[in-house]
């Protein structure tokens, strides 16, 4: 079973999906099975992490924007702005897809585990991610 | 076919799962199929690599380790101790979930590949992998 | 249904194969599902990025070569020559295996998105991927 969500992204940052994927699942009704999730962008990516303390999201958020900055002179793509390159790089080091295991009817996620967009751009964006269960 | 897996892991560092992955394939006797695997942590991650000449993955875990110090002054998600922020910040940059094909009833790994967790915590800790298989 | 291709990539950097996965899903005749891809080495990985401006990827490979250079102090695995340490540590950052959904027996890629095979090595190489579909 395959369905399409969207997501209204406000800017950069950790967005938590956990709620729709779970949503999907229960609605696919399948007892045993493997959720693998695709995001159609390449400046916004997947993140499986804590879900608890959001010290740790903004941390982690921090971090990766001194190690990919704006404005570095290494750039030439830059006609989609500033935060489009790095953007690009952001996603590279992460995930594009990522596959969680259906245990009971539910997604088999770790105690603290939640599901989230990181969106790697400033603007509001809607980002499509596709949701395959079998 | 899913199954969960446990492991003792002494410490920071990689630490083979080869064996007990292979084992779980030749229970499920699937010969043409998909394995995938997913780890229940944010603070430990899964990694495919080299598996000949641990001095590889001595400098994967030593070249880490400097791009994620601890004590970093960027760091707010600090109560739970120096090693656990950067933990969670090296399990984004690796794989939560990871995927390898069967064939001929064996894992398709290449010649020098093996499966590991990544652990980024100091103390020992009993992590868990479900592995589906199809 | 599982099939390998080989890939001759001519040095380090970015090497398109959407078209011979693209070639494999219409082979399959798959009308939904997933195809998942694997590379069966360590010092070339899998990823999905911009298909559209030859800048966005010149601009990866040139900043992850600063981020992970050769001949660094740090390195004792050094034995297969300067670009073979940096080559795993780049592997690890990335990915060895993607998901791609498949829709109306087409790969589910986003407008800009690509299929990629991250080659970190500097001679050229004849890289396996495994792809798997169902």
């Amino acid at each position: 079973m395959i369905c399409e969500i969207e997501v209204e992204v406000p800017g950069a940052g950790l967005h938590d999906i956990t709620h729709r994927i779970t949503e999907a699942v229960s609605q696919a009704d399948i007892t045993e099975g493997l959720c693998t999730l695709f995001i159609q962008h390449t400046s916004a990516s997947l993140l499986i992490q804590e879900n608890y303390d959001p010290s740790a999201r903004a941390d982690l958020e921090r971090w990766l924007n001194r190690l990919v900055p704006e404005g570095d002179d290494i750039y030439t793509h830059t006609l989609e702005g500033p935060d489009d390159m790095p953007a690009h790089i952001k996603s590279a080091l992460t995930a594009t897809s990522v596959a969680v295991p259906v245990l009971d009817r539910k997604l088999a996620l770790g105690n603290w585990q939640g599901i989230f967009i990181w969106e790697h751009r400033h603007r509001p964006h809607r980002r499509r991610v596709i949701i395959h269960l079998n």
